[in-house]
């Protein structure tokens, strides 16, 4: 076949194409034969195409001379058998992609040979030995891993449909395929008929082969799910999230319109939108070749479009996503899924420019037509450099339950990850409020992220560890508030998952004084928080410093503990600290007990500040304290006989027995440090006062002096109503101040 | 005399250089009339120099638009005086190479006003306020910084000695140099008469000053130092050295003789060799040009051009020293430091080429004559790749005190420090036998290094901090043997001086299997160490592990702990481990007062397994243990209210009541691990067995078994007699072994 289409001229062969549109030749779903013929026309044209083709070519031979295995499952993730299906699936893909570009038969004939392997074996495959999770797969431990193993394989069989017989697609459709799809489907609704990232992958995976199989049983079954499913309301996961809540919708539409907030911001998290990336992109590119009817690019005011952009913002300088909620650190950008994500967002969303300077970092791209757009707009030099600016994302299908502000001054000098959104589904954790701090790409307030090792068998077989329940959930965890040693909702998934914080305003108007600003009145009944978060660029500042003003309101006398999780080296207290000569845990319970004590300290004077070193830079966290407060240095670390947690440190402001309080604090970048140079430079706080001038239910106002100048700045919040075009008026130590607006910023002479 | 000097042809200006080769015009320490005419010649043309100059230029054009500041002396290193006089010397001497080699008088005027400021102060000086010091300076709180100053101040003054008058120079010298000379010299023997880094900046600083002023006196007091000091015998200085030892040699000579080995080994170590390099290159680099006579460069068989290529050699894969006794993390080869002595070696020691590709890494050249020949050399593409190799560094004046053996393996990707060297003078850390071990430029199992932020203010003023004594210092601190909870000599500067491990073997003939043993016999008399280390490469395993043989004999029942400190995340161990409720200290004196004894487990099996996760790779310990033995998790940090220690962890193994023993242990590296591709391979060690086969007083034998083929090697030692013409014939396990030498490694069919 492939020898006759390369005779036919151009003209014809278009012709041929476009009266074949409807019924459709192979292959249609991912590669189509038009897009095909483009690629051969431009191979070693365009250098970062050929550059991928090349390494996955070298991939792909390396595992056909190494044979075809295709062992009877055993393994948790990390172990032999799940790593080996798990490389079959992604080999069988690129061999695919192979056979159509390069028109080698080895690479048909290796994949038909695997899939009649995987045929034979399926027949009578029972479920998979390891029971651990609420749906168990077949060839894996989870329908989840099973359900990638069919995304990536539909696009194999795509690819090698026309070579096979008639004869053979039948068995192989008959006898893998369609009991595959069923069983992912049918057998399994707790995993598949739900809105969570599992059942996207479920939904792309009967998708997609029914797209390949024509067959619109499977089609309208991913995208509209199973109707009876036969589900309580209220069942659980295991990991603790719900299966089936009252009168939800469920299928791949549904997952597209529920998680997704009208921004783009994925309920979940940056990592596991990552995940999910995936098979939202895969299964609507799938879904525009063959079905393009449904528009799917352009459903929700094209949401998975937007949703790349959202993501590559979701990330550090160093391209790393945020670890909110449950999100392993060190994943980022550079992802095989996030590279798929960003081609067919490039390709079908108008060609962003700024898209291909990710895809430079990249280094790699799909092959297919997505891919090879992106990778002639940077042959031809289209690529502009991602402008990462601060924004803030609405969470919630309607963008009205909370959000993520992102507030960066620069050239992501200084990046701060503000969460007020909803829970997050079952990856979310119990941190209303909670925010980390970054430069460039170095954490400076830390988000503990998960409790996990993905994939490392040793590591409770690569799953989720008990201590991402006790530990990394729980609200002590994070940089915010907890009261009377107790995590938000009382880390109850039903509760937290009704709820969600208020976002009070966000002003990135003026990119010296950019705040954001939120309220959370559920985490705790009776008691109200409002923290109100600004990246302030001072004239006699090296660095933009954080204003952090934590307003607790409450009904009843508690106790309140605020952490900061910083990295690096202690270098100065300005109080005296004291180090236990035994250690003892924090707490007893809800994190607590996985807490060391390590030194006590207590306020000297009226702000508290404590110094470190990290990565060759100065910090200092300089906090208004009382003479009631206590300074808790605490290490992560105990009742961990597994070593599963790392060994990092934090200070706990704990302030006892209050109803109505605000902590003020500001965190400082300044200086640096070469062990090199031996050269120490502004190692020093500039910041000889904070002050909290004014502290009504209607206003608070916080005062900054700096050492050198003794200038004084002050930012003033209104805090019962937000709108933009109100007049305040306010009288601080005898003089008057006006302005418009939820907050004010007034250097005072 | 610059306008006159540019217009006279070469010919005639090389003809009046030679006639006043002795009369010896200014420039003529480290600039030269010569040189400083071949480099505005080349200006322009050499990209290295051009940009150096250029980055000097910039720094020196920022201070003087800054204005000059020499405030009155007060504070320890990394407060404001000390960086400022600091800054100030470092800005003279380039304002004195950049007024020869631009002509622009401006650098000259600077330089004289600054001069003249450091004069009308330095007449009524008191001495410096800060006591701390053994020999207090008067701009500085020590006499070692007041050398630095002196010896970059020297460089300033010889650059501009024709630019100023008769009486200013007879002012300055009068008021302000001899002076100078005098109070760090006659005024200080104690700092200035020594064998010591101190006392080498001091000599130079001396010597310099006497090259410029033409100065005899000065001049043989830098060479031999000062006749009649004056000073008792067992003197100590403030970090514990000895000042003064019987029948001791002082001055430059004798700090170039004696601390030297004729390998070129340091014996404070690489941290201090690097510090010390300066005014031992600079000095000598003046004394050629200015007393050739002295033939300083072939001194002691070259040692001082030697040294060099020693240093860059004690560095890992990104150029960090190996930080050996008191030693900072992060200082490398980049230093400006070892620029300096790099060039020099370069350019007085035959054009080495390999040195110019650490030349380029440095990124910066001498504004000089060497740093001419370096850019030059460059440009012209003469740079070949430095290779680091395997070496064998003996300690000791005459090379006869032990030393420190370096295993390498590949290109780097694994590297061995073993030291069984001297006592290393007052910077020498109670560590016989001790290792560390690199792959590439990570740590895999690390030394502490110091404990001191150098010139950082906050921690104690920048100095070494009571830690370093306490913990740093201490034998528990490394990675050897610790008998009875006490530290090696009993921790005693006196005892520990007189004694020195001895080198058994070092063979790296076969890249395969190289071997370094030592013996150490001091240390607690009565108990003997024999510690042989080999880095092996076996067909099977990916990268070369680490075999760690450590025999003890001893007269008395001890207790012995050998600690590992690794780093990274513990992925695995293969028995059972209890994690306390209250963490106690690991003991209560000699270091371990200072270490949380985090969890304690015990062997099940006859190997005790632990691996962890670093940096992408995954490690595996594997030790033969029997069931006495205890294994404890140690964490650095108790009885640290300061946070002067970081928190980093080790597994020591306990071995009570035992007279003769041997420890037995196995490092590999295997595998990796990515967060963003979530792909774990190889996470398993590959050794299945590790066995003592035979531990005689004459051999030891240690079989290593792999997991996958069932491989068996063997590594059998002759402990009596390292000769390598000894035959030896064994038997074990009924089968006869022959060989030749010191060791067999042996693969068993």
């Amino acid at each position: 076949m492939f020898k006759n289409t390369v005779v036919i001229p151009f003209f014809i062969c278009v012709l041929f194409m476009s009266f074949n549109s409807h019924a459709q030749e192979h292959p249609k779903l991912i590669l189509t034969t038009e897009g095909v013929q483009k690629i051969r026309a431009e191979l070693g044209n365009v250098p970062l195409f050929d550059a991928t083709l090349a390494m996955v070519k070298a991939e792909v031979d390396a595992e056909i001379v190494l044979g075809i295995d295709t062992p009877i499952p055993k393994d948790f993730s990390g172990g032999y058998t799940h790593s080996r299906h798990k490389l079959n699936f992604q080999t069988l893909q690129k061999a695919g992609v192979l056979y159509q570009i390069l028109e080698d038969e080895k690479y048909a004939v290796y994949i038909k040979d695997m899939l009649f392997q995987y045929e034979a074996m399926y027949k009578d495959l029972p479920v998979h030995p390891q029971t651990r999770s609420y749906a168990r797969g077949k060839l894996f431990w989870q329908c989840l891993n099973d359900s990638n193993w069919l995304v990536y394989v539909s696009q194999a069989y795509d690819c090698v449909y026309d070579y096979l017989s008639k004869k053979e697609r039948k068995q192989l459709e008959k006898n893998l395929f369609r009991p595959f799809a069923d069983f992912i489907s049918i057998d399994n609704p707790q995993f598949y008929n739900r809105v969570h990232n599992h059942s996207t992958w479920g939904n792309a995976a009967v998708g997609m082969i029914g797209l390949v199989m024509d067959d619109d049983d499977l089609i309208q079954r991913a995208l509209y799910g199973i109707e009876d499913d036969g589900l309580p309301v209220g069942a659980k996961d295991n990991d603790g999230g719900f299966i089936k809540t009252e009168g939800q919708e469920v299928g791949f539409l549904a997952n597209v319109d529920e998680p997704f907030s009208p921004d783009g911001y994925y309920t979940e998290g940056p990592y596991y939108q990552r995940y999910a990336m995936y098979p939202f992109l895969i299964f609507a590119e799938a879904l525009h070749n063959v079905r393009p009817e449904y528009k799917i690019f352009a459903h929700k005011d094209s949401v998975l479009l937007k949703s790349v952009n959202v993501l590559v913002n979701l990330s550090d300088a160093d391209g790393d996503f945020f670890p909110l909620n449950d999100g392993q650190k060190g994943m980022s950008y550079k992802s095989p899924d996030v590279v798929t994500a960003l081609d067919i967002a490039y390709h079908y969303g108008g060609h962003n420019p700024q898209l291909l300077s990710i895809a430079k970092e990249q280094g790699r791209v799909l092959l297919d037509d997505s891919g090879l757009a992106v990778a002639i707009g940077i042959r031809d030099g289209k690529a502009e450099s991602f402008q990462k600016k601060s924004i803030n994302l609405s969470d919630g299908t309607n963008g009205d339950q909370g959000g993520v502000g992102i507030l960066r001054y620069g050239d992501e000098e200084m990046t701060l990850v503000y969460k007020y959104a909803a829970q997050g589904l079952s990856h979310g954790h119990y941190d209303k409020l909670s925010f980390s701090l970054y430069e460039k790409g170095t954490e400076i307030l830390q988000d503990y992220g998960l409790a996990r090792f993905v994939n490392i068998e040793q590591k409770g077989g690569g799953n989720y560890l008990k201590e991402n329940k006790t530990w990394a959930k729980q609200t002590i965890a994070h940089n915010t508030l907890v009261q009377n040693e107790t995590s938000h909702f009382g880390g109850k998934y039903e509760v937290g998952s009704k709820h969600h914080s208020e976002l009070y305003f966000f002003d990135t108007s003026n990119p010296e004084v950019q705040v954001v600003s939120a309220k959370e009145i559920n985490a705790y009944p009776g008691t109200e928080m409002h923290r109100t978060l600004a990246l302030i660029k001072a004239d006699n500042f090296e660095k933009p410093y954080l204003l952090d003003i934590l307003k607790v309101e409450s009904n009843t006398e508690n106790q309140y503990d605020l952490p900061f999780y910083f990295k690096g080296q202690i270098m100065k207290t300005n109080f005296d600290v004291t180090a236990p000569t035994t250690l003892t845990t924090f707490g007893s319970d809800n994190g607590y007990q996985h807490l060391w004590l390590e030194a006590i300290g207590a306020p000297k004077e009226e702000n508290t500040k404590l110094s470190w070193l990290e990565n060759g830079h100065f910090y200092t966290l300089s906090t208004a304290t009382t003479n009631k407060d206590e300074l808790n240095f605490v290490r992560i670390g105990a009742n961990d006989p597994d070593f599963n947690l790392r060994r990092d440190a934090g200070l706990v402001v704990r302030r006892k027995k209050s109803k109505n309080t605000t902590f003020v604090s500001i965190l400082e970048s300044h200086g640096h440090y070469s062990p090199v140079s031996e050269f120490s430079v502004n190692s020093n706080s500039i910041i000889s006062k904070l002050e909290i001038m004014i502290d009504t239910k209607a206003y608070t106002a916080a005062l900054i002096q700096t050492k050198s100048t003794g200038d004084k700045l002050m930012l003033i919040l209104a805090n019962e109503d937000s709108a933009s075009d109100i007049e305040h008026v306010l009288k601080i130590n005898e003089k008057d101040y006006s302005w418009k607006g939820p907050y004010a910023f007034i250097k005072i002479k």
